[in-house]
């Protein structure tokens, strides 16, 4: 349903619906069972493990108490109202139970048996049948086939799930298709000791989808950040404008995953509905400030320092550090993530002579030494916070068995307390050692994030940053040419087929309707014509045949560049007649251009979230170096700048070997238009420009095609 | 030391003298000491806590005993012989300390005082005043400035160190420059619990060096793999050396860091002798064999299959999994790795029908889901090791709380111990729970190595999987070209300056020399010479202007290209005359080769290891898109042919777009010319051939410049 409301409607409703799933005052477990290892056994159990806040329902027909809690027959016994219902019954008698659902008031219900879309026709009919029963009377359903959700914080302490990590209350909030991948974050978030807000793992989500999740922890105070897991979405729009709005609020670490095309199948096999690597969903993440990761374990460390750490205000990084070799390794990962290790001011220099030991190296890194203490510690923290052009800090904190390392791990603590930039430390010590579990504890009491290596700190410290580049990008609306003439383009697809190419007539005057420089050209049906077009654009031209039955023409030579002459252009026509004799055949005439940088501006249809337009280099850039860049319809104009600037061949286009720059702003205004044409005939399925010539002082197309 | 003597005898004569180091049955303590946290009362404490199985001579002339055991005043009143000796003392004893122990005549001696060759000039005298007496009683001297070394083995439990890690005994040994890194390596692998072998760290390494050491460790049979640790090599040559044996013996693990500029300074500043990003290192790691990683983290949970798994025999991997997601995400990674998911064979599709549950997925990956339990973990492994197209094994083992996870974990294990593929495994699981304790137990002491996360585990296959390839790449001998003529090049470089360029003839004489095709060109100094030259080789022609003093020619109008006949010839030389009138001035006559695609072949001196060659396509590829490759010299057949194919554009070599491909046997031919050239004139310091035209048929230098 997250699916049909609008957004806005939702804002206002979500909240209501959605805190029964996430703070329900008390919980019916349809299905509970008193078999050890049952999931609806371990769910109760989990339930009064975690000290759950609300009271406990036991639905079953023949148990009177399960784990020492009275148990129903039916949800209709239950004297009290019922926030949210778990579902464990086998799949065929779910409709039936969400009806009953619907008539005791329950508003939402987790269902945690499989059987529905997952497994072919007959589970989606029911899957379908229970979802009208829902409708009917407004309850909300989180699954199939799912765990469920857990709300860590202590006026509910809910854990409605069969998982086994039982976190401290914290701050990250964890949403995740799978159950298995969102149970190993949660897992690792505990190991890291940092804590959970909420956790929802909403397996076939028929009804409350990803969206929704993250729009109701972008609006709990108590979600610093989020973490998601996904293989694509059912309804990418939906969560473009979700993401939209609370990825401003509050950091969204993101990995979507069946990005290899074997991985996307091993997607399919097990979810049955999202399959095909899929870009659309990376282009979401960047057009929203989602923070994308690759690597699981590298979003984990991460959100240690999301859960701790203020947002650095820029890339220059102050180094402490009490060992060489590990500030080398961080150097090189930090540097690689585009921050900066500055020198130190004057100033600086000046106190930290006087505070460290005569061995330390004062620089940036600032080696304070092995055998320095808390007092070096503390002053070279003191200089950095202090320090105009630094940012943020690292730490490399070995716990050196010469010094009082409890004292270095309380001065690092008081400092990190100040919160005024972040700071991010790699530990280097061995937790078999009761002294060492000590400063461990500080720090970790204190919270300073502690990482076991220097390159992985260094990456948690590069999200950080990155998370900052990304809050200061501001890509902006989407222009809106008022120039355009939408009912020549609206005449044209109405006559026009669906799945053929368009004839290069209709293209150019779409393109021309859409104020999109065309080299001149016009349609002749005979030689005489062609040469009256010809003296009129002036020589040099090209000829294409133009006929709907031919396709690959340039292959069969249907094309005849640089004509210079009437000459020319008879044997031209000649030998394209010659060609193609026998087709209903015009001739395309057109200005020939040479001497541009050849570029391609493509578009297909992605998912409801927007087309893909994509720009590159044509020719062997776009065909052997794949050197091409994408972005979401609609383009914005820095959006339309990015894409020039972040292809691998970018400096070609401001002219290299004594060649002349191309006129940029004409292609970033061309695929604006492109993109303003697609979003406004979203009909359009594919498309290209290819090549556009660019030139110093302009772009043209030369040649170009669309297909609905 | 190492440095000096020759590989061959080194291996003769080092067995002996580093098993002092590594196996002593006596160790003096110069300098220890009963103060609490000294280094000098930590390393006796820790040899006793490690249980070490030789004497301890503690060395104080004031305390009778230390930690319990009798103290000596000086090396001479310990009545036995001495292996080993740790020195603790302040730098400007440390010279005539050694001379002390070259007297007693010990054979090894660690220093772990610092203030030497680190310190500046009046540290380097020491260092070299200490040398000269190790030198003159043939005394190995481990660091200065260094920790020590630590020896697992039961039969010595030697830990000659100050670090606070005691690991039990394993398989892997690590050397590492610095210390931070070495001890967080070591305790790395003590939290993944896979025990290690031997450790060194050698800090300032004046004689000792991390060769000595790889090579020690290479002819250690306890030894499986190393890990080594740099951020350079004193001696590149030694190391290339002793790689090229040991790697072929056993992994060798490596990471060099300060691949950054900013890596590089901050390496520099802490070593003060290794300065400046060298690409060398990782031109020598690839050349030998060596694994290269740049990220320390990933190193160490490589490092846990290796010591425990067999190495895949191809890239074929079968994946189990009780959950889902995260097959998908390990799929990602494997396949990013390099790695296949190939369809399970018909026969192991029966088997698994009838042997998994109803509700499995039988593919690969196989779903066994999480009800799943040991019978069917252990059929789905059966049948992957029964598969021929299937190398590994990847399995995802969550522990649900529904089954019996001991009884998967024996099943695991039985497997995994038949030793036929590897085994990696992501065992996600809570370990505060006494149950999954045990059954991580059951894995770990069943040799199976366990990650946290898909992606680390696929990496770690990934690795695997990588030295299988490192290990089947033969790379050969480089060719000697036999034709060549080397005294005409000698003549011509001992006629030449230092740190100027040759002049074009003799560069070009040079090219000929070792029969590399340059196009056909002769040297004018008149017009008229010019000419018959011209007509001679045939027009168009290019003209040079040639003359010690000019440089930047082509700038200054020095080159025309493209004359195509003696009034064009008349100009051009007239032309020339004017820009450079007043200089001693000639012409280089050239044949003009358009039409071709251009080709750069480039040399620099790089370290002692060898120059770096450097291959790639002229103009924008190299100038904009740095699309080049580097090997290190000599440079065989196979990988000249690897830098063809492996750089980015090397599709365009092939011919696109309905160009022919270039001749690249004649390209490949050049390469191990101008290798073998640089080979027997190391004095060459700098060279490119810019461009080289190839063609279909043939490929020519047109350009080149040589630089002593």
């Amino acid at each position: 349903m997250g699916v049909q409301n609008s957004i806005a409607s939702k804002q206002m409703s979500i909240k209501h619906e959605l805190d029964t799933l996430f703070k329900p005052k008390s919980i019916a477990i349809i299905g509970a069972s008193s078999k050890e290892l049952s999931i609806g056994n371990v769910i109760t159990k989990n339930l009064i493990h975690f000290n759950y806040t609300g009271k406990i329902y036991p639905i079953n027909p023949k148990e009177p108490e399960i784990r020492g809690i009275k148990a129903y027959p039916s949800i209709f016994d239950v004297p009290d109202e019922i926030d949210l219902a778990h579902v464990i019954i086998p799949s065929k008698f779910v409709p039936q139970i969400i009806e009953d659902c619907g008539k005791k008031g329950i508003k939402s219900v987790i269902i945690n048996s499989a059987g529905f879309s997952e497994m072919g026709d007959e589970g989606v009919a029911l899957q379908n049948a229970f979802l009208e029963n829902a409708k009917k009377y407004g309850v909300r359903i989180f699954g199939p086939n799912c765990q469920g959700i857990i709300n860590c914080d202590p006026d509910y302490n809910a854990y409605c799930d069969f998982t086994f990590t039982f976190p401290k209350p914290g701050t990250i909030s964890i949403v995740a298709l799978s159950g298995g991948v969102g149970a190993f974050i949660m897992q690792s978030l505990f190991d890291l000791d940092i804590g959970m807000r909420m956790y929802a793992s909403n397996g076939n989500a028929c009804d409350i989808s990803i969206s929704d999740v993250v729009e109701y922890y972008g609006q709990d105070t108590g979600t610093k950040a989020i973490i998601l897991y996904t293989e694509g979405f059912h309804n990418p729009k939906e969560f473009l404008e979700t993401a939209k709005i609370v990825a401003k609020k509050k950091p969204i670490l993101a990995m979507k995953s069946g990005r290899t095309e074997a991985g996307a199948k091993a997607a399919a096999s097990h979810t049955g509905s999202l399959a095909g690597v899929d870009i659309s969903t990376e282009l979401i993440f960047e057009k929203t400030g989602v923070l994308s990761f690759t690597n699981e374990e590298e979003m984990c460390q991460a959100a240690m320092a999301f859960s701790t750490q203020p947002i650095p205000k820029g890339n220059r990084v102050g180094i402490i550090t009490n060992t060489g070799g590990p500030a080398v390794i961080a150097t090189d990962e930090l540097v690689s993530a585009g921050l900066e290790i500055p020198p130190l001011s004057e100033k600086a220099v000046n106190i930290l002579k006087n505070t460290l030991l005569p061995e330390a190296t004062i620089g940036n890194p600032i080696d304070v030494v092995a055998t320095g203490g808390g007092a070096h510690f503390r002053s070279a923290l003191d200089v950095l916070m202090d320090e105009e052009n630094i940012d943020s800090v690292f730490i490399n904190f070995v716990t050196a068995p010469f010094t009082d390392t409890d004292e270095v791990a309380r001065n690092i603590v008081e400092v990190s307390k100040q919160k005024k930039k972040p700071i991010i430390c790699n530990f280097m010590t061995n937790l078999s050692f009761e002294r060492y579990q000590h400063t461990a504890k500080i720090m970790r009491d204190g919270g300073v994030p502690c990482y076991s290596f220097p390159t992985t700190a260094a990456k948690a410290l590069g999200a950080l940053y990155k998370y900052h580049k990304i809050q200061s990008r501001e890509i902006g609306e989407a222009m809106v040419f008022d120039d355009v003439e939408k009912s020549t383009v609206f005449n044209i697809l109405s006559n026009s087929e669906k799945d053929k190419f368009l004839s290069s007539e209709n293209v150019f005057k779409i393109l021309e309707a859409y104020k999109i420089a065309v080299a001149n050209w016009a349609i002749a049906d005979s030689y005489e014509k062609a040469e009256q077009i010809s003296s009129k654009i002036g020589y040099p031209v090209v000829v294409k045949a133009e006929s709907p039955e031919i396709v690959h023409k340039s292959d069969k030579g249907g094309v005849v560049i640089n004509i210079k002459c009437k000459d020319e252009l008879r044997t031209a026509i000649q030998n394209i007649n010659k060609n193609f004799s026998g087709t209903n055949l015009k001739y395309l005439v057109q200005k020939f251009m040479p001497g541009g940088k050849e570029l391609i501006i493509g578009v297909s249809a992605g998912s409801n979230a927007g087309h893909l337009i994509m720009f590159g280099m044509g020719g062997i850039y776009v065909e052997v170096l794949k050197d091409v860049v994408f972005k979401l319809s609609p383009v914005t104009q820095t959006e339309a700048q990015e894409m020039l600037s972040t292809i691998k061949s970018a400096k070609l286009l401001d002219g290299v070997r004594g060649q002349l720059g191309i006129d940029k702003k004409s292609v970033v205004e061309i695929i604006q238009r492109i993109s303003q044409l697609v979003t406004d005939f979203p009909q359009i399925k594919e498309m290209d420009l290819n090549p556009v010539m660019a030139f110093s002082d302009k772009a043209v197309a030369v040649d170009a095609r669309i297909k609905l």
